[in-house]
């Protein structure tokens, strides 16, 4: 498995970029592959805007919630200490402020930072869920909240994040402040949907999962967030309901674009730098998009694939496993999907945002969420 | 037991008006005791009101959350075909009507449907997860829905709920629909404490718990909703500041009192009218006010029932536990400081609103919650 794991690795799928059907970035001509620094810089400053923001509604909370709260976010230990480290990337909070310098300048983004806050809250309220749901025991590298304070301080402590987020908006005097809330609240009832089809479709034989469903099922559950993120930043620019929509559509296909790469590595693995080991979502018979492409593509492979699914993990089959999806066409699949939907991501862009310069920060953004740059 | 039950169900806490402290209802000097009617009929006229909002939002939400949704609020079976029966008594967004008409008249109720029916699905989400949380069963004498659906979906959909509850009153045009969303989403906040803090007292030994920290919990838990409902009827009635703040404040009072009572009836019954067998609560071992003021209040009873609670539970135990509450005062606390909490809300009620023919609906509804009619 070591081996495998080497040796996997290697291609990572950004590198998708250098197929022939790199139309990614074509609408704005960008000079040369992105280097990432531009994306890191846009979430160091966003971290340095919304953290006071966000540290400040989550002090707000009563004790018991606070406290669940703070050490989820990464703020303190278990026992109420201090902690290093911390919160996630702030890729959300980033795409609600970029959307809102892209549409309305420096002014639109300094009055967006509590859109950005109430996005970053929900993206929360759903990690702590979703690991109760999951019975995932990791997050960020430190135990999940339910395996320290127990299920129930998860649940209601998520209920409390999810309250928080849409009262922050509810309070902002900004005139964008009640769409904004009925967006978000809007997505979260989508995220909600997302994530029972995908605790659905677990449950369900691999044979029976289609690829329309998975694919909805990853929109739902990773799109709808990052486009309502795009969507709220250009509604905070006083942008046109046609922009606003657009940013919307921009932010769902880079997300699902993203959702298609994980996926990747999911299974060919990019340990550096995810921390999740190659053949992760094998062991897990995890039903993620390239499987599901290889599954249902009537393919020789297909059949070994579904076999090998069917049968108890064993970790000796797992390099023969990741073969058979690539052999049946899961990876090229995946690949060439994240490469139209980000063409896709760009097209959406490009029509609210004609000027490369404008535009610049939520495309480097969606660069680094596909792993486009590093 | 079945003795006790019939015997103990006898002298209903009602019956406290006819102690000598009765100053319930003394600022409007109503004539002779109330009978229910004017509650019943105000609860009927709620639910015609507010149901085709409440069953128009919920049939909004995507399929699997509306599927779960509509088989919690009774309106459908597991199956998807119709129910007979269906959501419960509707109290919460008959005070939030009542509110609105007394201090605004009927244009204000009008304006104030789809305040009703946000507060009646947080309410609803909070019994989905709770629901959870406390393994309960049964709910309105159905299976509760994570028994239906599991965990993971009964989850979301509260989470679903709490969304839907706030995008209704974030897409009402109405003047007061931002105040009101704080207002409720503020709320949320709190009965998530609440809930955490009930949890959390009933894994601790029963003579660690304080009575301040179950009074602070029951009124997170149960009076702050019943407040905010009040709170937001006056909002939507463009009352002043401190009419809302009172109204929320009568809410309050009147939702502790609900709850003294409610455990009272969890330990000497009322089975003909909650469904809930005499003694429900000792035998759960659970740490009711009664019981707690039972077990501080320093008497040799005190101590024969923290034995009881601390050995594990025998039903011929059951009316040898009961009698302990009462001989520890724990009955006679619960009864006066539920007369206290009445007389403490009707004197809010004539703050905001002195002309009594105006403030008979609300008075109606919180004589009908405390049981102080049938």
């Amino acid at each position: 498995m070591a081996e495998f794991m080497t040796r996997a690795a290697a291609p990572r799928v950004g590198d998708a970029r250098e197929r022939p059907s790199t139309i990614a970035t074509q609408p704005y001509e960008r000079p040369g592959p992105p280097d990432g620094a531009e994306a890191a810089s846009i979430l160091d400053s966003t971290r340095a805007s919304v953290d006071p923001e966000l540290r400040s509604a989550i002090d707000s909370l009563p004790p018991a919630m606070r406290r669940i709260a703070r050490y989820h976010f990464g703020f303190e230990n278990p026992d109420g200490t201090p902690a290093v480290g911390g919160a996630g990337k702030a890729i959300r909070p980033a795409l609600v402020l970029s959307a809102a310098t892209a549409l309305g300048g420096p002014a639109a983004r300094a009055g967006a930072v509590k859109a950005a806050a109430a996005v970053e809250l929900v993206h929360n309220f759903t990690l702590l869920h979703d690991d109760v749901m999951d019975r995932d025991t990791t997050r960020r590298h430190r135990p999940t909240a339910w395996t320290v304070f127990g299920d129930a301080d998860a649940i209601l402590a998520g209920d409390a994040l999810q309250a928080l987020a849409l009262l922050l908006l509810a309070r902002d005097p900004h005139p964008a402040s009640a769409q904004a809330g009925a967006r978000l609240a809007s997505c979260v009832v989508e995220l909600c949907e997302g994530q029972q089809a995908d605790t659905a479709l677990e449950t369900r034989a691999a044979g029976e999962v289609t690829l329309p469903e998975v694919l909805a099922m990853a929109e739902a559950k990773t799109g709808a967030l990052l486009g309502c993120a795009c969507a709220l930043g250009a509604l905070y620019a006083g942008a046109p309901e046609e922009d606003v929509e657009a940013l919307d559509a921009f932010g769902r296909a880079a997300g699902l674009a993203f959702q298609l790469i994980d996926d990747v590595i999911g299974i060919w693995g990019d340990p550096g730098r995810t921390g999740k080991p190659a053949g992760a979502d094998l062991a897990a018979r995890k039903k993620s998009l390239p499987v599901v492409a290889a599954l249902t593509s009537g393919t020789p492979a297909a059949a070994e694939l579904a076999a090998l699914y069917g049968a108890p993990y064993d970790h000796r089959d797992l390099e023969r496993t990741a073969l058979a999806v690539e052999r049946a066409g899961g990876r090229d699949w995946a690949q060439g999907q994240a490469s139209d939907r980000m063409a896709s991501a760009m097209d959406e862009l490009a029509r609210a945002i004609p000027d490369p310069e404008a535009a610049g920060g939520l495309l480097s953004l969606a660069e680094f969420v596909t792993r486009r740059s590093t």
